[in-house]
């Protein structure tokens, strides 16, 4: 990962962004205010356990979504609905251009945690409201977006609403779509008063920009406040059936094995070497292992494995896939066991705009902020809009990396510095 | 494993073997009457599925017990059995001399095969039928015994029998071992008849040679006939419990993770180089490995796994011991786990008597047989009786290694080569 020249110049930045930073002086958002809505998020939805259950078009995300419709309405933004469910609320800009759009998602998963998805949109209202406060108008309008079932914990597949808002995929289609618990999407949307009619895509943005915590662990190990997330990891994920010969765990020598177990142990070890070898982001996770007998004295005759292979470069993804194959054969030559693989996804990296991340890195800095460039291990939002304009994403730290879990937690300090970022970024990007 | 010299000096030898040898000219066992006593007592508790199930002092074990006793009766032997439910047939010899004893056991594991243990008393029996109908008289008397529970498939410890005969647990406290069915076992020798009077042990034989089917693959994959069996690995077994830390596969850079799983690879990856490194009869089997939480996204917090280390040299096997410990300290510090273990089992090896070995190879030769110098993998009676008296084993080989199964097999063939070579062992070590 190459670090961000703070100076780097920001091909998406308008000419007057240095006047319109100028003119903000020290504002900042109010740290309590922004706490204060994210609170009164969290307690719709809230379980005994304390984490948050707002599944996409359930009630509780019907009273999620109505809850920032009025925070919306209370900050005089024009609220549309488009047929998806997608939220969108406009603050008009001085000339009619196309907005610079934030926001994120406010469904959560069955155990989620109090910021994953609402810090962005609640973040996007608390930066409209400090700059009604100060009574400050951008060139460009400026939209908070909510887009509808991120997670994919009730639908699949999860970031749903933005795949559909960036065309990659039928509005139709996704309408058909069937729940976990048997509901059609579009007849939920329906239910719960959120199948609206603006036009699909409503904006073409001219940049969008997503506040998010990070859900991983590396801001909160390096004790930095914020992420400048240039990109997105591509995912790949198989499953691999190793098959030997189960035997005698004491009276068959070594060189007569064909030990399923060892040759599963033998990739999990290589495959760290791999990551070791290839180095930058490339990341490898053997998450699930099965043996078969799985006896103390029996030779493993089967192993079932699953392999994530993690990269944001495309070509450096393939390598490590190639790799692996190589080193498949090899293995299965050498033990004389038989390997199978089963594909069980497999999605491309993606580059975000690398002037928004600059700009990012660079209000970070202008706020006294330490901050470093970031890749995002998880799918977002932000990944379907950059189908349609430059993206990029503001990342807080996690504590513990915990997400999806009621521990998930985000120091305030660190909330409000990720919203000043965000407010900074909108005023320069709207200028 | 060193070459067994055809021309070593046999200790154990008396010197009047070589001209016993000669008397025997070219005689040998009757192969087909071998097999027939072999399917006979095979019918016994014989399963649907093929399989032998003749649970020690079961209803089975009786009828098997009761079929040997006839065959000895008819042989002419002196049957006597000892308070733990040995049995013995003794053929006398010229001389009042303690006898050469053979034999094996005649329980079963639930699913056992038609040879294991069986082959050791038949083809004793065979070699008296032979010496009788030749009127081959030895020096000194021939015992063949069949020791009680010796699988351990129902009564703890395996090898019960030869054990209390050799004086390794007292006989009160292995009466009062309870099945897994509930009976004690004394209850169900005096039940099944087969609670005896004779002194504890019956004999202190001069010699032991028991023929035995591999139960490994050695044989089998080498074409080799005849196993003359050197010594009995040791074995160490634990179980190891590897805690690493739980977090999502995506977000956490490799350098940032505590991967149980990954640490339970690289033991998998060091004890396969470790038995490379050390060469010899040294094994290592990871048979059993669970991982937690077990899932494609989620590097695992927690594994739990078995390590199964064996060696026929007690100091080369507390080396390998030690290389695994210094291994596992080195990797719980790198990967930041504990990794905590649990002893299930410790044994050490037993070295068979070289003379008899050398013997029982020598006897292969001059009979045209193939023969290797080998080691047992499993745990036989002959490890007992090798704490009273100069013991070796004859080894014929199993197809494919498959025992405990109904799929266990040997060539007729390799079953009356075992027998031949029996024959003459015991002649010379009779003489």
């Amino acid at each position: 990962m190459t670090a961000l020249a703070p100076t780097a110049a920001a091909p998406a930045l308008a000419p007057h962004a240095d006047t319109a930073l100028a003119a903000l002086g020290g504002l900042r958002i109010n740290g309590a205010r922004l706490l204060q809505r994210l609170n009164e998020l969290a307690a719709i939805g809230a379980t005994p356990e304390g984490a948050c259950c707002r599944l996409a078009l359930t009630d509780d995300d019907r009273a999620g979504r109505e809850r920032v419709i009025g925070w919306m309405r209370e900050l005089g933004l024009q609220v549309q609905i488009d047929p998806i469910g997608n939220l969108f609320g406009l603050r008009p800009g001085t000339d009619d251009l196309p907005p610079v759009m934030t926001g994120s998602h406010i469904d959560t998963v069955r155990t989620g945690g109090r910021y994953d998805g609402c810090l962005g949109v609640i973040g996007g209202l608390e930066v409209v409201h400090t700059l009604n406060d100060a009574g400050i108008r951008t060139r460009r309008p400026l939209v908070v977006a909510a887009f509808t079932n991120e997670e994919g914990a009730r639908f699949a597949p999860d970031m749903l609403g933005s795949l559909v808002y960036a065309g990659g995929l039928p509005l139709a289609e996704a309408l058909d779509r069937i729940a976990i618990d048997g509901a059609r999407l579009g007849d939920e949307l329906v239910r719960i008063g959120q199948a609206g009619s603006a036009p699909l895509p409503l904006y073409r943005p001219h940049a969008y920009v997503e506040l998010h915590i990070e859900q991983g662990p590396v801001l909160d190990a390096e004790g930095i406040t914020i992420g400048a997330v240039e990109n997105l990891q591509g995912i790949s994920w198989q499953e691999l059936t190793l098959t030997g010969q189960s035997n005698h765990a004491g009276t068959t020598p070594m060189r007569l094995r064909h030990d399923a177990g060892y040759a599963a142990a033998a990739i999990g070890h290589f495959l760290r070497g791999l990551t070791k070898e290839m180095g930058g982001n490339q990341v490898a996770t053997v998450g699930a292992l099965t043996l078969h007998p799985n006896l103390i004295n029996v030779i493993p005759a089967r192993a079932v494995m699953t392999v994530d292979l993690r990269n944001t470069d495309e070509t450096r993804l393939q390598q490590a896939e190639q790799a692996l194959n190589a080193f498949l054969a090899t293995l299965a030559k050498e033990e004389g066991v038989t390997i199978t693989s089963r594909r069980l996804a497999r999605f491309e990296p993606v580059v975000f705009d690398a002037g928004v991340a600059a700009l990012i890195a660079r209000q970070a800095q202008a706020l006294g902020h330490s901050c470093r460039p970031m890749t995002s291990g998880a799918g977002h939002d932000a990944q379907m809009l950059a189908r349609l304009c430059p993206t990029a994403m503001v990342f807080v730290p996690s504590v513990k990396g915990i997400s999806h879990n009621p521990a998930e937690h985000t120091a305030p300090e660190h909330l409000a510095a990720g919203a000043d970022v965000l407010l900074r970024t909108l005023v320069a990007l709207g200028a």
